[in-house]
């Protein structure tokens, strides 16, 4: 394999691992990976994470944010990579509305990254967020 | 009524209006308060929000410490707050366990409230966390 | 006064402010806007602020993200602003370099706004941050 | 050596350490550790730490806690810690005033440490912060 050929595998494989895990199906979340290798998650809408005035609840945000980082993070490591910490900033409420989410690598170290997320709602910024990984010894699991 | 059924009724009233929202169905989580007004929130064990390797998804704790935050900040206030930022560590990971969050007021200001969160599983804390929240003029919804 | 001209006196005004607060002058920090209205701050390297191994201490970085967030959120308000919160990611350590920390706006609510931060060392990203900042309704100092 | 020497050894090399730090005399603030090991830094009031209408600055919170979570990890460890990232919520302006902060471990794994941090004036709670800290192999400085 090529490097280019390997670099592929490792994202088709993430892409797999993701959508065979239950918090996908049960959110109705899939991961695509752009041009430059960030992860992106889009979730129509789903009115099941409905807060109690028929807003989107924060969580869901949260979820995204943290998908959408460590996706993006797990695209520069070969074994599993566990959230650490990240930050969630609601910047407007969204009501019955597609979101996207994307990450951004920061820092790629040998053992801690560093990665900025943000999440659309036609096309507005709804929420940003940040967070920490630690790279575990653990290999990926098998698919 | 007096201060104290004033305030009891209060808190049924977060009750219902959780346990009505979508969210709550969605997760299968309830909503008590304990003798010092702060929201306590029980997750059993729902195997739909595991992530690949079978472990609980950072966003369930994240869902779990805004919630825990923004009820026990709701007791303060008649309207509806908002969330603005809350943040999440994960202090280790959960398998397949009865989830537990609990939230405390940090301080509350007249537009600003500050809440300190926790996830607790089996008796460990499992993930901290901490939010800011804001008062709004809209009232809370009819039951 | 134009526009143009009472944006360009409330810019003059928020440096004017800066240099003259002490904090300032023991960090022997500067305040420029850039051509997009954000605030950038240069802080020489300052012996003073080192930790115990010759590093330049988290606290520098700090300062450095709060007032690189606070002067740029302060340009879109005639009030004080305050600042709620703020998380600073360290990205790699620092010693004996001058340091430019330049602030961003995300979103410019009527009571509270969201920024983001970064401080720069040769040219490397070497933290991060975003903030909370609400709007008040004490005037600015007179000068 | 019994244990107890050498945990009150190490105690003591902290404290050195911290206090032969630029940073230390700088700011004017000094390092003891309560009878449950957590750092308490004193920090008197120091004019040249004002902002520009007269409180405190923000920056001087977060390096007390920067300080406070970073002390109270290294207790824990043989070797130097590094701040990875950490988070600031100021509560209320102080103006004038004595600030003590304090640290407290929330988990101390192998490679990774979260601390929670608060700093009081006068008795009162006026900010607090959490943070995240990585153990690092490079031994401590000699004194």
């Amino acid at each position: 394999m090529t490097d280019d050929e390997r670099r592929r595998a490792h994202l088709e494989r993430l892409r797999a691992m993701f959508h065979q895990a239950p918090i996908a199906r049960t959110f109705g979340m899939t991961l695509k990976y752009d041009e430059e290798q960030r992860a992106v998650f889009t979730l129509p809408y789903n009115p099941g994470f409905d807060h109690s005035i028929g807003g989107v609840h924060g969580g869901v945000f949260a979820t995204m944010l943290d998908n959408a980082g460590w996706f993006t993070v797990a695209v520069h490591y070969d074994t599993w990579v566990a959230t650490v910490e990240f930050q969630v900033r609601l910047l407007e409420p969204v009501q019955k509305e597609e979101l996207v989410a994307v990450g951004r690598l920061v820092h790629g170290g040998k053992r801690l990254a560093t990665a900025e997320m943000e999440v659309r709602a036609g096309g507005r910024r709804v929420a940003i967020g940040s967070g920490t990984f630690t790279v575990t010894s653990h290999p990926l699991p098998a698919l």
